[in-house]
């Protein structure tokens, strides 16, 4: 990733997590991407709300305070500007995101999970899996703006883009104002201009879902530095008046993560895990390579 | 195993498939076992009755056509005698099970799923998870004999699996009459005089099952191999007149069983496949190597 | 159907299948359909959306496709123009399918299941659900339309209906452009001029979701129409450069319908058959006439 | 039945229930008995026990009250030895189902859901789809009693058939002391002088547990007379000391089997009704016969 | 609740319900609101629709009969003017939802299950919840109005409330026409104007839909009252000649409601009950009081 | 019970747990039992087996270890005699189950979940079940010894029980060897002596199983106590040779103990739980008591 510019297809991702606020990730799969990231692969974070209607912080603070999310080892992480706790499965949303998985064509898209306590986790997963299914035809549907789409300044993510690989960093700070107008900006830089990208693989955080997960990904070497990255965000996990009642203390927050990460370790008999559901059944090549002691 | 101190460790098998009656594993997972034979692995079969109650053929037909299985490239076969129609999940049933998984001290053990039409498939699916717990105990309970064994000239099972190993050969043809005392057998060859073994995998081969596996194996290069391997036991497919009512005409077999393995396989983007079900969740490496296309 | 005028109720289908694209129908449910016309029971088929959005082919190809749908022998079809690959499940669009219902009354409808792979077979469920309970009801919601209808000279789709019946004829070619305004036509044609029809039974068409079906319709007999009529979508199924990562080669479809028909059949006793989830339980009268055969 | 002997398959029975206790059949399915006799079916019970460990009256009132039970329009009853409190889904216990199934051939049997409150109940649903099972082989397996039968002077069970034949009559009084020793008879008896039987359908009568039916049965022209036949029981269900604690005061009783009836009856758009699952899936010949209305 | 004036906090709900039309709460949690009222708890109704697409009535007339609704003992109820037939899970609703939810602030709020035959039904179980995500928010999302509201000379629901707080009544006659743009009001009555309010727990009314319920409320003493409440809606339930196929006659309706509440009382070892579901686990003081014997 | 008679209902507790092994009852709901101890309320514990199948110690020091179990404030601790890894759901099992549930006259006893990695767990919970529906029979199935039992010399558990009674104290010492012959004592003791008792309530513990819990019971007050009686048993939870690669290091048992009760307690919104499963639906006196917050 140092030459990314002699790279053929430079800004192909391995991975690419999907949430709705810049906290979720690190909340949900932060050890995963941490792995993923240790193997030498790729790894992004799209969050799709500024994160404006959280208890505690400011948009702002909490898009400082993603930066501090280099903690994760990702390589590109920006945030949409739907509205936060009214995200919604709308067309123009999908379409949004679609723009960004045609520019990072990531073969593992992780969505959270589509049961939730927070209505917009829930609404992620539906639709994060409708932008890449609707990524992957060659005829998207138009989108016909319904009001005149505010002029902007703001550079368009492909720039965004561009910018990043010509740096050759690992990590795109986080620009505000948000690209608010990208899924209608009518020329080159068009959806349509873009050629499809169809991920492989959708999976779903489950952390604090309910639910039996399908497989667990094993963060044992990196459980130190996920929770790190969680406490980056000052704004949110710092003891504070607003929301004491709503929030865990500080204190307790390692305990919390690390009990979690043990549970679901030891349903797959490995110290610290992180929890995924998929849709599909798995394919397995050899019975005698299947991981997971049955007795 | 008559020279098992120059021999490291002679039978230990990699994949042991018990089934109620000798051609189950034929109809539920022969391609498996084809896979995983020509991955150069070592593969078993354990039958637990001697199929007298069938409505077609006798028992000496069936164990005739049992030693037809080479076609599926096991290494070990056999069938322990168990009342056909009437296997029970008993402590001594338990223990001819784990006289047989010690001494061939299998990695993964294949049992037919939990929920059946025949009695005896659902009823093998507990008696072999048991038998896989007592196998790793070192300290294994005693079964005090309700009645007096009776004399037998059969050699033991030991005795058998020796000259297995001394023929050199990969397939042990079947030997009738079974081995009816082994369990309670006093001296030598008793339980407690072999190391304890715990199989690391159970799976649960659920091909005429109700029920969506956890996951699916390729066994597409094997197919025409595995309906051979099936048809071997001519005197339950051939047409004939007993059990006409219920049995399928022999023309349509292929057609049936090539149906359901590519039902299966469509399930997992394969051809034609076999489905299990596993206990345990999964334990993933790398998401990037996921198999099985989201959308 | 030859004198249809002096039917007292000429258009009342008996079943009318609901899908978004059109050849959704040859793929689900096309079997159960030439069941219900060989029984002398009318049927219909609405395609929500022009398929515009299709990797292979153009709207209009799969127009001139459907003409030939007449293999499955239904007496009316009919394309909305609700958008391909962004079907909602919003009030107009229930509106405009209400008009359908209305004006074909049918006794049956058949809905993709609402779990499915495909974003539109998923909303199609709910849309065609709730377009249904709408139908039934004397005092429909009136839309406001939010933006000024386009001005089209399209026929109604009454026109269309009363052509249809005037002609005599069992299959209605599809007309282009669609009727995109009849949910907000003003006079005459409305919605309100209309008796509401509350269809008896809605059933779930599964076959390509990953669910225990509530039951099989025996198609064997059909199979190899039911075939023919998929087939006749040339520019889907036809081998091509377009799309051949994405789509099985011709060669092979064949293999997998029937055994997906052959799977499914089984379950139930039958050679072929296509699956079905209802809500409702069953109610049944004599315990003697159950079919499937228990053991 | 008038005239049973020139009857070609005389005691061919339709339906069997089979239950755990005398009044079993009377709580959940005898509105479907009902309705199965006025169909001008040939309907039966067989109870597997004696009632004797019953709170409130003996064994010899239980059976007194079952006489009582020609209010179902049941051809042949009987009550076979096993344990009450105590039944187990043994070999000898099956045998002694497949004698009955053997000789009366049913069509259909019903047995006890299998999760219920009172562990007969549960163990009954194993068991009887067991001997099911069995009763189908023409070889079955043989018993070794370990212990010899006590002498009985009891009629065997097929005199007792023969008896219940000649006389013509529809119901065959309890008679006492029951039939203990008929599995393990030696001649003339035996079952393997019978010719096995293969029930057709098996359904679980589902009106106490708590889950959701397959498929209800209408009962509403039968409600005051089901009611009638459960009354009959007077040692169970009228007032006294014994068990008040335990069971509901008659005057409720009414209401209660009133309001399970209405309540499963609603279910599927009849006024009463009683529910059964099935485990195997549906096969449906015409949609627009499909009842119970969706919406 | 005689001097609500010099409450401290004279309108904080202990209990809300919200349905989408005016009979929904009598049908389905009428005995539970009458037996928390019973207890000295404030409850409170409010219906999301006027009920203008109902079959029978009018919405005038079921406005009238709303009022009779005292007979649940309610303190406070309006109707919102969400369209009938027509409820959907927006922005714009969750908010008009929301102000009443900062106004009432209740402890419990119960909403319909989320799976039901009426469309309304089940999107009122995602919107409610939603609007109680909302309501706990202080930076609650900003609607931009995509229409100029309506002038409106209908008094605010603040003042409404002011208003039934000075009268010292238990009950707020419901006031035509509705408040159909709070929600968007500028000034003063503004949501931001609010404080946040996040209720405690929400439960879900299950009466009609066909799921186990997690727990029932005991409802026998109020059983005749709760009948004697949904008999006040006269326009829905008096025998008529509009919508006579649809509508139960009058005199089944006491056999019907009776029947469905003794099924779940009896789920409970009560006579009497109403089930309702909770997304969450419980928690549970002290095992020797848990109620509901288990054999 | 030195005086019983004189004494109404002298040993009358409010908890039993029943489980496998001595260090089962620790490991699942240990801290519910010292909760209940908290309260004032009498609890004990019956362990089935001596444990002398487990890989690590021998029965006589698990045995020593049990006596440590003061830890858990528990009034009775007895070991019966059944096989370890072998325990088995027999009507002779079930019996001396039922001597101890009426001698001790629990309201609620804890049994194992009925799914579990050891087969002695899930046997546990069917054992026990339908040991307590026995406990509440006053006519109890007779059991006919297939053995004489041997002569012992051990006094009976009565007289331990009237011992325990006499000295006041709060915990009886184990007793070795166990009481092996009590179920078929002949005179005087034998089950018919004693008044039959029905449980009220019936738990199941299942910390181990992959299953979503009823309700959680808050522990976080008696964490560290609970962890002390695990911790008792140093034979099993030692660092020692002995099955090193089947147990978790010492050093981890703390974490992986606290893991789990965190996660459980997050589940409830406390800091520590332990979980359980009911099979009966809630019955809930008073909705705004309801605890565990829904968003």
């Amino acid at each position: 990733m140092s030459t990314p510019l002699s790279h053929p297809d430079p800004v192909t991702m391995d991975v690419l997590a999907i949430a709705a606020h810049r906290d979720d990730v690190e909340q949900t799969c932060g050890g995963t991407l941490l792995r993923m990231a240790s193997r030498g692969l790729r790894t992004a974070i799209l969050d799709l709300t500024q994160g404006e209607a959280g208890t505690r912080g400011s948009a702002e603070e909490r898009a400082h305070e993603a930066a501090a999310a280099h903690l994760l080892g990702v390589s590109w992480r920006e945030a949409l500007d739907l509205p936060d706790a009214a995200v919604e499965n709308t067309l123009v949303n999908r379409l949004k995101i679609v723009r960004v998985l045609r520019l990072l064509r990531p073969r593992v898209v992780i969505l959270p999970y589509w049961q939730a306590r927070h209505p917009d986790h829930a609404a992620v997963a539906d639709l994060g899996y409708q932008a890449c299914f609707l990524s992957g035809l060659s005829k998207t549907p138009v989108v016909r703006p319904t009001a005149p789409s505010a002029q902007t300044t703001e550079p368009s993510l492909e720039t965004k883009i561009a910018e990043f690989e010509a740096k050759g960093t690992g990590f795109s700070p986080y620009i505000s104002p948000p690209d608010t107008t990208g899924a209608l900006a009518p020329e080159g830089n068009s959806l349509t201009s873009i050629q499809p990208h169809r991920p492989f693989k959708i999976v779903y955080a489950s952390l604090y879902a309910d639910v039996r997960p399908s497989f667990i990904v094993d963060i044992t070497p990196f459980i130190e530095q996920r929770f790190q990255a969680l406490m980056a965000y000052r704004s949110q996990y710092a003891n504070q008046a607003a929301g004491s009642g709503l929030f865990v203390p500080e204190e307790e927050i390692r305990e919390r993560i690390v009990a979690e990460a043990r549970h679901y370790g030891q349903l797959a008999g490995v110290r610290y895990g992180e929890p995924f559901v998929q849709k599909e059944v798995g394919l397995v090549d050899d019975l005698t390579l299947l991981p997971v002691q049955s007795i």
